[in-house]
């Protein structure tokens, strides 16, 4: 088994990453034991895997309660937020209950969040199940729901207890998804590990037969890279931040379209690419690695245009994003492959880059 | 000007006691210079108090946007987040924001939550112009709305950067509101410090009188108790739920005659009649214990007696309380006027304390 750890003082926890998690870990067992459990997880995942999940906690939590959310980006909202505070209200948890999130970025965001708030805060642990959450989101402490002005933009951070990846989980993964899932890892390569991004390219046909070798080393890969950037930034003060790459571009895709309608990996596939463009038309990186992001992204399945809108609307979608300061959007550029960072843009090179990079 | 700390290293902050620090306040300024700045207040306080502080602020800030909530308990709730939500990202406000709370508790506590999900966290003063919120409140971070089954039931821990405390706002609070914010004070000297107990029993002709050095005696005493709790036990793992002496009751009344029907303050006060009955009934403190309490609460204008309900109905209102611990509900009671502690209580001596109690 695979452990990384991320190192948070009191709020410290392991990442496990390893095949069959789902139906037997014992660090698992051991933070569920004697207490209150929720599983939370969506209508399509709860079916498939809390049952298996729930069967290695019986007689080991004290009660456990099943809840599943309606599935999709455009569900992540207060009425989801509130099944969750009812049921647990109901179910009288207390404040030693832990919460499990089942499922994909948009149900840990979610159980995370309601872990964040429920009397305050109480202990949960990221489950995920999509190539997406297992490389990102499960990792940090993120956690939000949607506003319709603005994608999580009401959120806490909350660092989870433990994250458990169970590769097998992705076998019944739609292709669709899995590649969402790869512009992740795309990016995590490209703005933070050169070395990391060159063994992607190579897995690429292996990641997308979901071989689980290939599916363990690019999930260690990538929750290292983004554990390393936690550790360094929690609160997203600084650096953090640079994990946005593609994020300014991919919100308002995601935003503009109606949440739900692009996968969040579609619209940071797209999005990567506008970043990729921009960091070349301001001189820092040349045409050929535009070129490289292109040939990966197409390989990974992704998007590597964005909505046919034009430029104004891309930045009126753009202004509320979180990296906005005093109404001015800054953005992630890559200085060389494996090297992000933040700056202001020129607005007539905003312009080019979107024109250049939206369908016609 | 009067001025306590509470350290909590990086997120420590003063608390400020002084007659007109509405109008002029030095350290104010200088955190709100050059930001984006809500006033977030009430429809009653709000008109008053409001442009007071906004010409203050005015050339300071580089945006002021207000807002006003419905007043009352009863509207603790999403529906109000999501008001102040709409505003802030209509207005664009981004991360470096600030939001003033200018009300009384249900005004901290919606504003202070805003502030800990609006974008993950933005920071905010607390300004309290009820007696209530500017000696219990406004300090320690607890932020948090209501929920059908509970009171105060989702929540987060986000620290002020700065508390006002302007006595002079006290001026005009009505009779009753002014009764209330004394059950916060007598409870601070019952279960934390006799010395400042004798003070208030002395005192309080001045303070229903509202002279502003007993107010300011009181406001400082109440906060310099309030700040040592909460720095020993920021996120109540232990002490600090001591703090909530009185209001396992409280809250059961609260919520059974339905959200603002008592205020927080009469439904502590009654509720702390009944902690210290319970106390003598476990043989800890003796009858004139609960006498000197009774007399006091009566000297401030407070309820002695809870509804006339049966003592299953106050049990089964009890049970959700954050106290609560795998269903079974733990009571704060005091060993000693001044000595408050946590213990579990046998049912048939709860009852007794719930019959002796309540009105019939």
């Amino acid at each position: 088994m695979l452990k990384l750890d991320v190192a948070l003082g009191d709020r410290s926890y392991p990442i496990l990453i390893e095949r069959g998690l789902i139906d037997h870990c014992e660090p698992l067992m051991a933070l569920a034991r004697s207490r209150q459990v929720a599983v939370i997880s969506n209508d399509r995942v709860g079916p498939i895997y809390a049952p298996r999940l729930i069967a290695g906690l019986t007689g080991v939590a004290s009660k456990i309660v099943q809840i599943n959310l309606p599935d999709g980006e455009a569900n992540k909202d207060w009425p989801s937020m509130n099944r969750i505070f009812d049921s647990l209200l109901e179910s009288r948890f207390d404040r030693k209950s832990l919460i499990i999130a089942l499922g994909g970025g948009v149900i840990g965001d979610m159980a995370g969040f309601a872990a964040a708030l429920y009397q305050r805060g109480i202990d949960y642990v990221q489950v995920p199940t999509t190539l997406l959450s297992q490389v990102d989101s499960s990792v940090g402490g993120k956690t939000a729901i949607n506003h319709p002005l603005g994608k999580n933009m009401i959120g806490a951070f909350h660092q989870p207890r433990l994250v458990l990846a169970d590769v097998d989980t992705l076998q019944t993964l739609p292709a669709r998804e899995l590649s969402a899932g790869l512009a992740e890892i795309i990016k995590h390569g490209l703005m933070a590990d050169i070395a990391y991004l060159e063994m992607i390219e190579r897995d690429l046909p292996l990641l997308r037969a979901k071989d689980p070798a290939a599916l363990i080393r690019a999930v260690a890969g990538s929750c290292e890279i983004k554990a390393r950037v936690v550790v360094a930034d929690e609160r997203e003060a600084g650096m953090r931040a640079l994990l946005n790459f593609g994020h300014t571009f991919g919100h308002a895709i995601e935003s503009g379209m109606g949440y739900g309608q692009w996968l969040h990996g579609e619209a940071v596939g797209a999005g990567m690419l506008m970043a990729c463009d921009l960091s070349c038309r301001l001189g820092l990186v040349d045409a050929s690695v535009v070129e490289r992001a292109r040939r990966l992204l197409l390989a990974a399945g992704l998007p590597v245009e964005g909505p046919a809108w034009a430029p104004e609307k891309y930045l009126g979608l753009m202004e509320v994003d979180k990296k906005a300061e005093q109404g001015i959007p800054r953005f992630i550029v890559i200085e060389s492959v494996g090297k992000a960072r933040m700056q202001s843009v020129p607005a007539e090179v905003l312009f080019a880059t979107l024109r250049a990079c939206s369908a016609h």
